[in-house]
């Protein structure tokens, strides 16, 4: 048993061939040994793994985040045990130890693959659609970079983005949202194969999915192609990526018709797809594919030398690439300073200081306008930062105005139009953010993440860097209505691990906040917005902002303090003044002020006093924070925004008189918050 | 000014154009008055919104809910307007007064439909892609319902479903997941009317839109048909609607091409879509049709007569079903007799008692195998039980034994292959709810809720009474890892109203758990359920289920309180006995608990006592309830569930020595967390 230890099995059979079978040999094994798993669809599409990476994909296993590379996606990530193979094979750290390590703890071959975790892995995918839907932003990042950076002689940029896929992915909406927009956006650079088994987890493909296919992505304006063998014509399949990228300007999806867990008793049935296959049907795969069953995790020398010629061709695709940029640096330095910089993630210096800052004497304004000064002040030193509005751009007021649209024909503009498509455009989002270079932002209204939220969780999960624009972020929004406004969504994004939720009072939060979200390299943000006009507070700050919370209004003697967000904040100012013994805290980003000291956190809230939360949404996940919550725990109505304000208590009188009640129900001895034990 | 008053405009214009002109009066109207609002699709959609109230729809204005009528759903909510004129004009019970108060606070004319505020509304849109998906379940019930009902010359259940929706629908993902399902099942009596202006909020279509809809929806193999003149040519819409209802077998979309804000100067801009006209617009329009400008809210007295027919049409089209239903009780008395129970929405007696009880000598097993028992207990007493999974129906183990599946061949089957569409399933499970008769289920990973919250939230807003059967609830999952293991999903759920989040700790309580989603009927319900096998628990019950929490372990002198819920009941009361000293309250549905009164509620925890959470979830949330929570606040990872349980400190000594610490804490002083102000 080991690694390199068989001869080449049956003589006549090609090189090619028995690398496929090595591979789905190895994937038997690496969920037999792990007892759990899906070995039909890594058995299913080995040859296609074994054509791009043997022949088609630029990649430096070396340097898995060499910049120049190929991308691939695996968007039916339960076939992971595939990529963890094919990474092992080509000479990335992912080692034959490891794969029997599948699935256990510690491991860095997880049940899914994870983009934080195993090298030469773009995203984390599993969740069915997100991986296509990441990799037209991809090529998306990939085509606006090309067009920024490439000048004649030097195509710096300048790589496909290749995808396999199920047909679990095919049929999420997700992926019909981002494919749609792949296709008017014209993406050439993007490969797809589909892996076209007939089979899904419930049975055949016939009880629930019997569209056609081909069809519908012709209608997104894709080029496609079918191929009816893809258990064993390896050469189709590469004159089919051939043909692929001769289209320059239409993404392409290959159908690739397989039988899933090809080799096994079991092949063409579901009962491949999410467990092993047992002792006796591995060692069946062994003896149709010519390989000894008693051995275990075998891969045959000339297979291995096929594959590990990919580190010596990577490390030259590589060194190559570099004498280009020491050329391209020489003649074109700017730019090369600026793409050295974003190949690094770094922000440039100073960039804080075009974020405005506000007195009490400016005009009130609603945070959404103030966003859009932000956003546009950033755009112009922050060349990276591109995105765009689910077609709510004149509401949500997320245009740069120093840019253009990103089209086909102006892949150098920042401003992407991503349609009526939240969960697509919160998936491409994380996709772009996946291939560097670019910060990509994208706006709808706040209660719409609920359509998007299958993406803006792998956002925090995969530690991309998403800055989530959302405006009307209350039943300020008014007549629109409960359909629109936000009640639950608050709590969902601050109970959701590795994410920020900001939710700016005014001018100086807003800055603040933006300064957050930027800063927060390993994290998504989620910006919250009104739409209705605040006033510009006499205690607010940029500094304050950046801790998370802090004292906005007080007195020599406060009776109590008011935790206040986003446009509520004002309100509680005007009711403390009513009363005038009440400190208000503002807490634009409760993630973050728990990062802080907890001398910090304690010094806002004195000893005894009641602590009352004003916010309006749920007030679920606040009683940690304070004695008393004013919130709205129901769905909104549709009405005028001072008609509700008046009709859900966020009027600074009936905020006074609850708070009068609060502090007469506690005398001062209100149990301390911060006192829990250490566990 | 005022309703019937004047003229009919033009002598020479054709009533049917009058009356079209009267809708897009009405409308520019209604808008202007709210000073808010969408006016453009109303304008716009005025010929298609004619033709289906007075020459197509089957309806009684004076029994909006009768069970026999049409549907109609205006996927475009935003549109809203339009379908309270209809309502109004056709004798329904909005009155002009009503739309007078357009998005005012009170009004039944509120800014998108609410399916529980207006009569004659479906179901509630505005979120875009729902109506269409809601108008799938709509279709797909009466198809059931059809099957199982309708005798030879008995055809009680007969109606057609009609939509409106504009591209905004269109692109949504939700909407291709649901449509891809339609034309699957060959839902042939659903006809869809696509506005097609394209404008969408940003501008025009071209920007972000460019697909083939017609060829993407004959790629899902509906029927489709393309008109040139949706602004005048009356005829041409009722033509095309009755050949897409000779088409029995295809659902139908129809393209009409419109000019959004048709007789405003500035029609066909996207600026007739989301805000007024201004006066002196409105003033053109009114001039432009024939109309007095300097009337407003004019309804010509022959176009209030042909509308106003419809009372007396409709009541007649009622008592002839009546009479065709009395004829058949006497014919299918057992069928009558059922249908009957089903229009009126009633459980039938003694239901409960088909699901089982369990005692701690019965074999552990997972919860969702306690589900799958319960699930097929009640779809025996239970024929309106009618569902299904999201492709992973061996996993979720939702099938109905006693039925077959639901397809276009078998219309009787209850069990619907909803393939791997999430939201579009819930979306046609509120469809389904909405249609009457049906209580629709539905299924995927718990995680996986987060695909499907735009329509899970709907469920709750809209009050429809979906049962949603989440399996693999917590990170006991295992291998599959963090993309599947849900932390945020659980306190998400809680804080949505309207939304019961039960959690079974075994058999009794998944009987229970049933019984609470059952019983529900005005709102939805989520059921959590383990992928491993938990035990049956001494102290478990149906009745202290029904109460959301009870005492399920207990000691004389206890020194601490644990609350848990699910699969974790069990490793707190492991914990306890280790202690000796500690009661365990099971919490397997906390807002039911909330319902219970305060003395109830207050017995379960004694004063002093410190209450420890304990839940694989996020914390977020239970600091109300809990003076410490063992939760987990991270994602998870993937590895066998036990190696997941110790890494994560959930095993019954890390909860007790936790425990400890904790009554070592407080000291028997722990606060009162149930004494709060009342305000
Ligand atoms: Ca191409
Ligand atoms: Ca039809």
């Amino acid at each position: 048993m080991g690694h390199g230890c068989a001869a080449l099995p049956r003589a006549n059979m090609s090189l090619d061939q028995t690398c496929v079978n090595t591979i789905r040999c190895l994937a038997a094994d690496v969920v037999q040994k792990a007892e759990s798993g899906h070995p039909g669809a890594p058995m299913g599409c080995a040859p296609m793994a074994h054509v791009l990476w043997s022949r088609v994909m630029k990649y430096n296993p070396s340097d898995p985040k060499w910049f120049a590379r190929d991308r691939f996606v695996l968007s039916n990530g339960h076939a992971c045990a595939l990529q963890y193979i094919m990474l092992h094979l080509t000479g990335y750290a992912v080692s034959m130890d490891e794969l029997k390590r599948f699935r256990q703890l510690g491991s860095i071959t997880p049940g899914h693959p994870e983009n934080f975790l195993t090298p030469g892995v773009e995203v984390s995918t599993g969740p069915l659609g997100q991986g296509l839907s990441n990799a037209v932003g991809l090529a998306l990042a990939e085509k606006h970079l090309a067009a920024r950076f490439n000048k004649p002689g030097f195509p710096l940029i300048d790589n496909y983005t290749y995808v396999i896929c199920g047909d679990g992915c095919l049929q999420e909406g997700v992926t019909s949202e981002a494919s749609s927009l792949a296709g008017h956006l014209r993406l050439g650079k993007l490969i797809v194969l589909y892996d076209d088994n007939n089979i899904t987890i419930d049975g055949e493909t016939e009880i629930s999915f019997t569209e056609d296919v081909i069809m519908r992505y012709q209608a997104y304006g894709w080029h496609t192609q079918v191929l009816t063998d893809g258990n064993s014509d390896v050469d189709s399949i590469l004159r089919a990526i051939e043909a692929a990228k001769a289209v320059a300007d239409k993404p392409s999806l290959i159908k690739v018709k397989t039988v899933i867990g090809f080799g096994s008793k079991k092949q063409g049935t579901e009962k491949t797809h999410g467990a092993p296959l047992g002792a006796e049907d591995v060692a069946h795969v062994k003896k149709s594919f010519g390989f000894n069953p008693a051995e275990s995790f075998v891969v045959p020398e000339p297979v291995s030398q096929l594959y590990r010629s990919a580190v010596t061709r990577g490390q030259a695709l590589e060194q190559e690439w570099q004498a280009l940029f020491a050329k391209y640096t020489a003649a074109f330095p700017d730019d090369a300073k600026l793409l050295t910089r974003l190949m690094s993630n770094a922000l440039p210096p100073n960039w804080e200081d075009v974020l405005p800052k506000y007195t009490a004497a400016d005009p009130a304004k609603a945070t959404r306008q103030l966003s859009e000064i932000c956003l546009n002040k950033l755009a112009e030193v922050l060349p990276e930062l591109m995105g765009g509005s689910a077609d709510l751009t004149g509401s949500n007021l997320t245009y740069l105005k120093c840019s253009q649209d990103f089209q086909h024909a102006t892949p150098l503009g920042r401003n992407v139009r991503f349609g009526v498509r939240e969960h697509g455009m919160a998936a491409i989002c994380n996709g772009m953010h996946a291939y560097g270079g670019v910060l990509p932002y994208c706006a709808t209204f706040l209660n719409f993440v609920g359509y998007a939220a299958g993406a803006v969780r792998l956002s925090s999960l995969s530690h991309h860097q998403v800055i989530y624009v959302m405006t009307h972020d209350s039943i300020g929004l008014g007549e629109d209505g409960p359909t629109h406004q936000p009640i639950e969504t608050i709590p969902y994004l601050r109970s959701m691990p590795n994410h920020l939720l900001i939710r700016p009072a005014d001018g100086n939060e807003t800055s603040g906040g933006y300064i957050l979200a930027v800063r927060s390299r390993n994290r998504p943000s989620t910006l919250c917005f009104s739409r209705h006009a605040v006033p510009n507070l006499a205690g607010s700050s940029i500094e304050g902002t950046l801790k998370g919370a802090y004292v906005i209004h007080d007195v020599a003697v406060p009776a109590a303090v008011l935790i206040s967000t986003g446009s509520e904040v004002s309100i509680a100012i005007e009711a403390a003044k009513l009363l005038g013994d009440v400190r208000v805290v503002s807490a634009p980003c409760l993630e973050i002020f728990d990062e802080q000291p907890l001398v910090y956190q304690r010094s806002l809230f004195p000893p005894g006093l009641p602590i009352i939360s004003v916010e309006m949404a749920s007030t679920f996940g606040w009683a940690s924070r304070a004695h008393v919550s004013i919130g709205i725990d129901r769905f909104g109505a549709s009405a005028p925004a001072k008609a509700l304000f008046a009709k859900f208590g966020f009027t600074a009188d009936q905020i006074a008189v609850k708070t009068k009640a609060v502090i007469a129900h506690y005398k001062g001895a209100a149990p301390d918050l911060y006192a829990k034990p250490a566990l």
